[in-house]
């Protein structure tokens, strides 16, 4: 691997440190931009399909618009520059009048084993994500959620709207299993998560019914387990919420997780 | 003028084109940020003082770490490296562990007469700010609301909340005037606004009492008149929501406006 990373720039390699945005431009201030995070195992960037879907549908909503790229071609072209094995790869589309694109990447984000063995404590946080369906740059709910999580001692952040349902986290989407039910909220209130979609398919495969809904927090306690998903996670068992513990049953969570990763590697 | 612009970035004089950031840090991925834009009139920047407790303000409740800064000063280097007589000028507070900040200008924003003789088209758009009282990068919202006014051809979008009732504009405050009452939405639930400020002393000093109650858009058709403020506008008549004319007197809001520049250059 060398040394120096670079990235990509609409269309050209360059090196990771000129990957800037001026701060005079609105769109810049703004936000006005999307984005998707990937994972690259092996060389072989996972899922590119649904997350170039996702990209453009984000993109769609908030009229940013989106040039056609090759965007197979040009990460291809960054791992084989770096010599990429595995990575997370970022996906930026900021909407200027020409819209500037990025794609850089950082060391595979992954997370001890324990994180799945013995679940993860989270926290809840009151908020409701602007345009759910969407991936923007308009995070500051998700980073400050996520950071008073941190500083609760809690590895995520569940974002409870205004009637007091649960949605989603700061970065992940969430799931409660009860008997062989599992349940989550509907599509239209929270980020269709690339990974969700694998979650939902194992889930059924696995003998599941699917129940679309918000669920209250105080279901987890009398739930089989809960867990939180995303691509960097996988699927990631719930053992405390707010410092209280909850039931957790990590060898279904870690049946749906099993699934999910393997399909990465198809 | 100097041909070239320059900025100040932590202390130092830059060329405006340096001031960038690099979208790999996570804060700056997140709008992590707090920002003023200040107007400065013959050289001078008009109310500082408030400016920068908004600016403390806003990073306080974002547990954004903002450093001391003599802004003063360093808007002053900026003044005089660039000969800068009237100007917009922009400090944005990035919150990495060490704090990026800026300051930047561009020519002074200021609009034609006729929006202040014959007032201004404004849209309706459902959305609540985030932490409305606090002046963040988090700004998709506002960005989008007032692309979609321009769409319609219109100036401004005002932003409707969950209830149905008018807070503020995407970038200024509201304000309904009927008989010798002006109301406007709470201070909790819109930025206090610096000239928001001078608007309610105004209002005041001419007689009025203020009424903190977010309207409905219905009030604004059984109105005297209503307005928007902010920096770069002072108090600026409404002469249609939605594309349906509503009662406008340009005098009133006129009288406003007039203390509220007047009070700009003391």
């Amino acid at each position: 691997m060398s040394e120096k990373r670079h990235a990509v720039h609409n269309g050209r390699i360059i090196d990771e440190k000129d990957a800037v945005l001026p701060i005079t431009l609105r769109e810049v201030q703004s936000n006005f931009s999307v984005y998707e995070a990937l994972r690259v195992i092996e060389g072989h960037v996972v899922h590119l399909g649904d997350h170039v879907r996702r990209l453009e549908e984000s993109a769609a909503v908030i009229h940013l618009p989106l040039s056609k790229v090759d965007w197979q071609k040009e990460i291809d072209a960054l791992i084989e520059k770096d010599h990429i094995v595995d990575a997370t790869m970022r996906i930026l589309v900021v909407g200027t009048k020409e819209p500037l694109w990025f794609i850089t990447w950082s060391t595979l984000l992954t997370y001890p084993d324990s994180y799945y063995r013995e679940g993860v404590d989270v926290t809840t946080y009151k908020g409701e994500r602007f345009l759910p369906q969407c991936k923007t740059g308009n995070l500051l709910l998700n980073y400050l959620s996520r950071e008073e999580a941190s500083r609760q001692g809690a590895f995520e952040a569940l974002l409870v709207d205004d009637e007091g349902l649960i949605r989603e986290g700061s970065r992940s989407n969430f799931y409660i299993i009860k008997g062989n039910v599992l349940t989550t909220a509907p599509d239209d209130t929270v980020l269709d998560g690339v990974t969700r979609i694998s979650v939902l398919r194992a889930a059924r495969e696995l003998g599941y019914s699917i129940e679309y809904r918000r669920p209250e927090k105080s279901e987890i306690f009398s739930a089989d387990s809960s867990f939180i998903s995303s691509t960097s996670m996988g699927a990631m068992p719930i053992k405390a919420v707010d410092g209280e513990r909850c039931p957790m049953d990590r060898d279904k969570v870690a049946a749906i997780c099993a699934l999910v990763r393997k399909w990465e590697r198809e």
